[in-house]
């Protein structure tokens, strides 16, 4: 690549960004597009018209709103979770900003006056690896501003070798801030007086099975009773409710076809057939088939069937499904964190409690696992990542090996009409493998998540940060690791395993690294002005909103499932983000050209987030900043990766300080250490300080009890509470005992 | 060593033992000898007489006592800690016995008719090692029973395969069981409805500096009151009463010379001389120089002078010398429990509670030591202990290098008389190396625990576990590995850095190991004949004591502290055990008549044991079996290095089913992960289940409170507790906050 595809690339990707700036511009003006570019204002009720008036006024208007919208504005409308994703950014964007305002006007002059590459090309030397021998006098603009400009030996090499210093201590400096203010948040956010249900209960695991002759729901009412004998409130033990759900949404499914076929009666009503036409359907096979039904009366008649059947269904579940998991409700906040963090039974296989999470977040199946359970199953799965992560790239490969042209034609000869067409067969030719590794892309992320979930973690919360945590590993060994080392790394495969030894990878990479600096700087610039520009103008959702309500949406309810905007996905925002941070980190000092667009790329991000945060997505969980702790560690983790490069591409010159780095490493996970001893318990459990603050007003504990019934199990009344409770209790007709 | 010399030397310690148990049950008949055989009794208020009668009849009567004496009266009279420490000799005894009941008819007669160190002989061929060549001809009455006798590739090593399976799991039975006793036996002994001070409390580090103008106790209280405002009770900050307690001492020393003279003066009043001589001692150096005083009237002068010195320091000891921890006492058991396992401040490094050991228990100057403090003595404590272990060798060989005889005489002149004359001479030359490792071994135990207290560690239990650990440590290396390495190890140290390969190791221990057996059949007969006849028969003790009584003892307190009997020393007591079981498990399937001789080890181990813990020791703290966790894990240890080595022996005679023992490394870390996860909580923490137990009556706050008082603090009264407690905090005058 030399310098004009470089810089049509870029160009590219800044046209289609200001293109897409535009558009939204203009669309999100417009108030027919109010529920695709304000949904979180319309769900909180508030008047997205002014936001829109102001953007009137001047098109970078929603910038404007979006760097004076203050962080408890954040909170108010993101939650703690947004305000940490949006202090993520800024992080990365502090370090990135600290670390140029030295690097550039240092190593740019010291570099771009040296004559490395010249030499180098004088004396048809080859450098130290073919790949760089090919790009350096492909592209000496970029590459004379950088490292491989630097004869060997240089003293310029000082420069160089102090930014790695500078860039790592801006690092801590801003992480242990950051982590600080997240702290705070954190505590702040959970000592606020409106009280919230997850802080008066405490999940309970491990659950022993009792005695034949009496519920799951007696024992664990005696245990809790017994050992907090002033402060136990209630329990709710957690039951099998599959097939109750199943009927419940079997109704609320008849519910709205009724709604649906209402809508449509009432438009047929037509001055000219004032009558009307009932709205039919085919109770078969997705209404293609079967017997013709009029839909109103065939829905009603199916909910009054159901019914009684989801009452039986509600009986049987709370008496008989009950599972070795309960939720336990305790009357103070202070109680119920202490509780979760004591050890309540002499054998740890039993009784094992811990915070409950909030009632949306929880995935009722995993709750009963018990612990020998999540252990293998965490085996397991840990097992099948690892191979994944590495093994990648094989399946994609083999894929596209079969999925040629010919085999398609044999397997599945009526493409043949298409792909005989010789412009067709060209393109496909060129993209198959492209669309094997898009589709195999695209499929992970949900992959990953299934394989979270699997693992046995009871809440939604913990399973996007585990999934984050599996994505990132993967992004940065395929993506970054696999496309700098390309095929050095598996030719090379046997000398690693043969040497099984740091020292080598740290070489390979120091030798591959500095070839990559243009492909990243491309990858970086399209990456953000193509991805940005898409999120922050919406497109695809806007046209598949406009389209389902044109032919889709009947009732309200169904126009607002159309424009439901979701959550922020940070399973996958985190690491993506994360994968830029360490490519720029890692090049920081190896290419400081990098630098500006890694600013550009997390301002943008920060300012385009803290906009769709403020308007667009809502939160369908709230963990108070649990994820801090897992960005701050592959922060860390990203800087490890850079300084152990740096170690290896400054010992290549030949420069003989170059162990002055070496110490560098320990100071990280010393860092790394302090920063976990110091803040991270607080993140794990509940601070005492923390849970004391007092409260607004006396809270309301049948409240708290009823948000964790789920929806398919909750009594039509409050006053039936107790019969819910009863139902669980008393299938033996045992008094309970105390 | 041929089979002569080997039966001469077990005879030879068998004789002494024999020797040792008649003259223990002489001397232990004798009246006068009863506080070094029974001080336990003695201290317990029971009559000595009982058991020496029966001891009367039979001279095994003591064995009878001990056998039939249960666990509870073990309990009674050593502690759950003794008990604990005969659980372990008995759990090592029962893996042994299980092992040699299907070892020894099975792998004798399948060893003892095979031929192959004939053939070996008659090929002429070496076998592996020079060293198994050298020993090989020389026992091959022992040698033709063990494993070297088998020919390699024989149909007969899978007896030998399935003996390391049989001890393997027999192991994981023996451990799980008594791990679950261990279990139990900890939970009864927490929640005995009697009260102990250590229950009710919780140990507070870390206290954040507190305004110039609020003690550190305001500030403990005012903090504990908010958090706990229903159950805190009091608390106590620890203070630096270094300087109290030495005016303390000293009154104490002063009143114990008065006692002394007093008696000195009673006795010389005979008849001739009714007046009597007042004792007189010199006040200078140790008595010996000085000015000439009235000992009684001179040392209650000093009283009368120290004793408002002493008042004086007390209170500037409590208002200004108040350190950053201390002990916050609550008015329950399970709120106590509870509060030491909950997380306090939002961030770690302030307000660290933990469960408060006994206040007999409590390092003081160590509770004030800071967590950074902590964390970096730790680091350097271990660093110097793994270099102490490591490099043990090394000064000993360089000291008896130094201490030549010549060097000797050049240094310190005056030993010429002695050094010259010739037989002298030679037994010293013979000798000085021994002797300097036998100064060095007697140093380390007192080393290692120094090291272990300067972790800043806050009890003493934990100090002893601490050091128990590394001693086991050093002896498993520099006694087993180095001696069975011996030589091989220096010379192939550069292979193995070269090769950094656990199979290297292996492969070192499986040619290495086999020609050790006849020694350590030595060693452990050794070490049990002659150490348990001493440990027995106490004659060391006894010496001292009657050499005290008569010479040096005036009062009856002198003579009680001539025979306080101390507690068991399990700080190196265990890890000797832990190396006879290390010994004897690596040894069990290689040459299997080591198993009888560790039978006997362990079963007359246990036997005296429980006699002198029944009748002679007397624990100095309680740690209700904590030290089990660290006994259990090392017994793994013992059998991960015996696993690894049978790989690599059975491995070395090219038996091709040798890799069937591979899997029972991973099961033997897979065991001791599931018992950490389900027994180790309950030993790290009190749980609720546990600590709930009623209690027998209601506890007397002030007697807990009263019980963490430093006896050089302790005010005179009980009634002037609050004055004691005011003087920590009104310094300021002011009310404490609520």
């Amino acid at each position: 690549m030399d310098l004009a595809s470089f810089l049509t690339s870029v160009l590219t990707s800044f046209v289609i960004f200001v293109v897409l700036v535009l558009v939204f511009t203009f669309l999100s003006r417009r108030p027919g597009n109010a529920p695709v570019y304000y949904p979180s204002l319309l769900l909180r009720g508030l008047d997205p018209g002014e936001g829109r008036r102001r953007g009137t006024r001047s098109p970078v208007g929603w910038i404007r709103d979006a760097i004076s919208a203050s962080e408890t504005d954040v909170i108010a409308a993101g939650g703690v979770d947004a305000a940490v994703y949006l202090v993520f950014l800024s992080s990365v964007l502090s370090i990135l900003v600290y670390s140029g305002i030295v690097l550039l006007p240092v190593l740019l002059p010291v570099a771009g006056t040296d004559r490395g590459l010249e030499l180098t090309a004088a004396a048809g030397i080859s450098p130290k690896n073919d790949e760089k021998n090919n790009s350096a006098p492909e592209l000496p603009e970029i590459q004379r501003l950088a490292l491989s400009n630097i004869q060997p030996q240089s003293m310029r090499l000082w420069a160089f070798l102090l930014s790695v210093y500078w860039v790592s201590f801006v690092t801590y400096f801003v992480l242990w801030k950051s982590y600080k203010h997240v702290s705070n948040l954190r505590a702040t956010a959970r000592s606020t007086p409106d009280f919230k249900p997850e802080e008066f209960a405490v999940l309970v695991r491990d659950v022993p099975r009792s005695s034949p002759d009496e519920t799951i729901k007696d024992s664990v009412d005696s245990y809790f009773r017994a050992l907090h004998p002033n402060t136990f409130y209630r329990s709710m033990v957690v039951t099998d409710h599959t097939k109750a759900d199943k009927i419940y949404l079997e109704i609320e499914d008849h519910k709205k076809k009724i709604a649906r076929a209402e809508v449509l009666y009432a438009n047929s009503k037509t001055e000219s057939n004032p009558e009307g036409i009932k709205p039919t359907h085919r109770t078969g096979f997705l209404g293609l088939i079967g017997k013709k039904v009029d839909t109103i009366e065939y829905c009603s008649e199916q909910i009054k069937e159901l019914l009684p059947k989801l009452e039986a269904e509600q009986k049987t579940t709370l008496r008989d499904k009950q599972q070795q998991a309960a939720i336990v409700f305790f009357n103070s906040r202070s109680v119920a964190a202490s509780a979760s963090q004591t050890l309540h039974a002499q054998v740890f296989d039993k009784w094992t409690v811990m915070e409950a999470p909030e009632p949306r977040d929880i995935i009722w199946p995993n709750l009963s696992r018990n612990i020998y359970e999540r252990q293998i199953r965490q085996v397991v799965v840990y097992s099948i990542v690892f191979l994944t992560v590495v093994f990648y790239m094989v399946p994609i490969t083999a894929v596209s090996a079969i999925s040629t042209l010919e085999n398609l034609r044999k397997v599945l000869p009526f493409l043949k009409v298409v792909v005989d067409r010789p412009a067709i067969k060209t393109v496909l030719q060129a993209y198959l493998p492209q669309i094997a590794l898009i589709v195999f892309l695209a499929l992970l992320p949900a992959f990953l998540m299934f394989l979270s979930k699997a693992e046995g973690i009871p809440s939604q919360s913990h399973a996007v940060r585990a999934t984050s945590g599996k994505y990132f590993y993967f992004v940065v060994f395929n993506v970054f690791l696999v496309y700098t080392l390309g095929k050095t790394l598996f030719t090379s495969l046997r000398t690693i395993l043969d040497n099984a030894n740091i020292g080598v990878i740290i070489n390979m990479l120091a030798t591959s690294l500095p070839g990559g600096a243009t492909f990243f700087l491309t990858f970086v610039a399209l990456k953000f002005f193509v991805g940005y520009g898409l999120e922050l103008s919406r497109l695809i959702p806007l046209i598949i909103f406009h389209l389902k309500r044109k032919y889709l949406c009947k009732t309200e309810d169904e126009v607002k499932a159309a424009w439901a905007p979701g959550d922020l996905g940070y399973s996958t925002r985190v690491p993506n983000d994360m994968l830029i941070a360490t490519v720029v980190l890692c090049y920081s000092v190896m290419a400081p050209l990098i630098i500006p667009f890694g600013v550009a790329y997390f301002a943008l991000g920060w300012l385009i987030a803290k906009n769709q945060v403020l308007r667009v997505y809502v939160p369908s969980y709230e963990s108070n900043g649990r994820m801090w702790p897992h960005m701050h560690t592959r922060i860390i983790a990203a800087l490890l990766l850079y300084q152990a490069t740096m170690i290896g591409v400054i010992g290549l010159k030949k420069f003989i300080y170059s162990p002055i780095l070496a110490p560098l490493l320990p100071i990280s996970f010393i860092f790394a250490y302090i920063c976990h001893m110091r803040f991270y318990p607080a993140f794990a459990n509940t601070p005492l300080e923390v849970a004391q603050h007092e409260l607004k007003e006396t809270p309301n504990m049948d409240a708290i009890y009823t948000a964790y019934i789920p929806q398919c199990l909750k009594p039509d009344k409050l006053e039936d509470l107790d019969v819910f409770e009863d139902a669980q209790s008393h299938s033996t007709s045992r008094a309970p005992s105390i």
